[in-house]
């Protein structure tokens, strides 16, 4: 990932093993605010108020977790408890448990007094697996862009992607956008549409993503895509997973089963990135089977984001210099409660304000769905690490042979 | 319409004609605030900042403007000057050149000396048919919401819609809404899922439209649609149009479309409702033909509201009695520049603020397109004041016969 040219990855391991570093995602774009998480309660309240969110990041972040709980209680029911705690910060994504699991039978495997160096080794080569994996899904995917720029006879390539699932919702590259930036690295001309992708506007992180990188966007509300489909300003949509099932339903953000029946009520390609830790073997049926968080309705009613009187016409805060995110971690950031609201002290210049605006009148409800599925006729075919497959039972074992039991 | 209990309708013509006090939309549900529009130049900026929308009030609204412009020049060609800059104001609506084009018809039929009051009678006229047919699209959407209702065996009804065509967008009842008003009011339990409608968020207009009529609402986002008919939650769409092709493509609200294609895939009814003015019937293909207002960027990337420290969990804020509807227009309103921003003084409550968030980096690009085109095929059935009738030209021609031209 690329932050002011710069390349980092959106966790570092503090080399003492006494914490990670995580980017405090309710602060961006305006912030680059950086946070340390030393123990599991942290990393609870971390993943659970989406301080760090992305299916494959919080799966990683978790892993550390359950390390980092392990130095205060090594016992089997120590680890089992911080373990049920952590899976339940978030039901709907599967990495979450994958990575979870991994950990508890690496931290198991070994005595007690072993279990802090197993954890913390299991859980980098987790975050290093992250890595290679959604290197390898960029470069299978950026073959389907080839192909289609090559088809456009060279003019430029226009994707349309919802909610974030891009480096900053991983360790690194990113899912859905991974084949998006290589892509643009390679010098092909590419255009993406950005979902805004309400209630929490993921969209801003992947506008401010992409900005960094320096690849062409434009945010639209996520009503939009049906209309940009219908006038052929959309050449292929790519969207990221928090659970895939055994027969290729998808269950991804909210409002991605609508961008796919628009997708092909106009005859365009539909794909899902994803890293094999988010299929769910043990699931067919999306729609039926996958729990659908539902979380708080203010997120709803409410919007939250940088106070408009910061000067919203003028250049990109120079305050997003202001943390040098290739240095050591300032002192100051690590005595932050993770949980909190964004202190001022955090801001990136001191002129910029939170602030939230309510468009309803007080006494309205609302329902707060994070998630919806597309069922698997819609898509036209899975991006993983291990290539191309269509969305289907037969195209998932195709790819992950060692997954077919017998019947 | 009910405010307070109180039935009005969303003009009111001053006896003396020397104005139409309308509801500034903008300040809803907030505050009530009333402001008088005294010339044609009043209401070209109201319509174009949104102070009134909805495509049968743009339509009204825009007649009054033509007649008062009679009073300062009643030539032709100041007529036609006004006809084309009231015009301009929204390009997708069709009402609006339905409700001019009858003005200009009833203003050049007579001597100048006469066009005022021809102007004044045909706009009054214009009024209260437009309250007319809302009440018999109303009558007529009832009978679908009973044999639900009585389909369901009693148990309640869940009816989704998109953006606002309730009483606000009309003179009176609305089309969308008005069948679930009428439902209500028969003691029927209705739910409406009111999506927030982004970038304006006119699904808070109606929230507050239902609340102060008593419906059972909760408010979703714009991409929950599909995810609750996939469960069940829905068992009817209803939204309104601002323009329907001949063959009976309907043009609405950016997102119309993509809940029309989930109906569809779960096999629910999808109605649009819409009075006469609505259909164009010099247009065929409206993906291909419908001119697509592309608004302001800020829209998207900035979200307007109350600001939040404003007691968002309280009561209602008490300010909405402090304009009483039912009393004379409060002589200072009429002051106010309907085009400017919302002063202090019009506000609810001395501790109500507005203002504007902004989730996006500075430097972000969006596109703002208002409309989309949901194709025929996607369309169940048409809620017209005439009966119902299917989306197609067939439908429309049984309705309309008087349309039926020699090919």
């Amino acid at each position: 990932m690329r932050v002011l040219g710069i390349h980092r990855r959106s966790i570092i391991a503090a080399t003492d093993q006494r914490g990670i570093e995580v980017i405090d995602q309710r602060a961006l774009p305006h912030a680059l605010s950086i946070v340390m998480l030393r123990t599991a309660g942290d990393v609870a309240r971390a993943i659970r108020e989406m301080l760090v969110r992305g299916a494959p990041l919080i799966g990683v972040v978790a892993a550390y977790g359950l390390c980092f709980a392990v130095r205060e209680d090594a016992s089997d029911a120590g680890i089992e408890k911080t373990y049920r705690t952590l899976l339940a910060t978030r039901p709907t994504a599967v990495n979450l448990r994958w990575a979870l699991d991994k950990m508890r039978e690496a931290l198991l495997a070994v005595p007690s007094a072993e279990r802090f160096d197993a954890g913390w080794s299991c859980a980098q080569a987790l975050c290093d697996d992250d890595v290679a994996t959604n290197f390898a899904i960029g470069k299978h995917g950026l073959t389907l862009l080839r192909s289609l720029f090559d088809r456009k006879s060279g003019s430029r390539v226009n994707v349309l992607t919802h909610c974030n699932a891009g480096w900053i919702a991983t360790v690194d590259w990113g899912t859905a956008l991974a084949p998006i930036y290589m892509a643009h690295d390679s010098g092909m001309p590419i255009h993406v549409w950005v979902n805004e992708t309400r209630p929490r506007n993921q969209g801003a992180l992947t506008a401010w993503e992409l900005g960094q990188h320096g690849v062409q966007h434009t945010v639209v509300v996520d009503s939009a895509g049906g209309h940009l489909m219908q006038h052929g300003l959309v050449d292929m949509c790519i969207v990221g997973a928090d659970r895939v099932t055994a027969r290729g339903d998808v269950c991804n953000k909210i409002g991605t089963y609508l961008k796919a029946l628009a997708a092909r009520d106009n005859g365009l390609p539909f794909y899902v990135a994803l890293p094999y830790p988010t299929i769910d073997w043990t699931v067919e049926d999306g729609i039926g089977s996958i729990p659908i968080e539902e979380r708080d309705p203010s997120e709803v009613l409410s919007v939250y984001g940088a106070v408009d009187d910061a000067d919203p016409a003028g250049p990109v805060p120079p305050g997003l210099n202001a943390v040098d995110p290739a240095g050591p971690v300032p002192p100051g950031l690590n005595a932050v409660d993770p949980a909190g609201p964004v202190p001022a002290a955090r801001l990136a210049t001191p002129t910029l304000r939170w602030g939230s605006v309510r468009p309803y009148p007080a006494a309205t409800r609302a329902a707060n769905y994070a998630f919806d599925v597309t069922p698997a006729k819609l898509i036209t075919g899975f991006i993983t690490e291990r290539g191309i497959t269509p969305a289907s039972r037969e195209g998932l074992r195709s790819l992950y042979p060692e997954r077919v039991q017998a019947p």
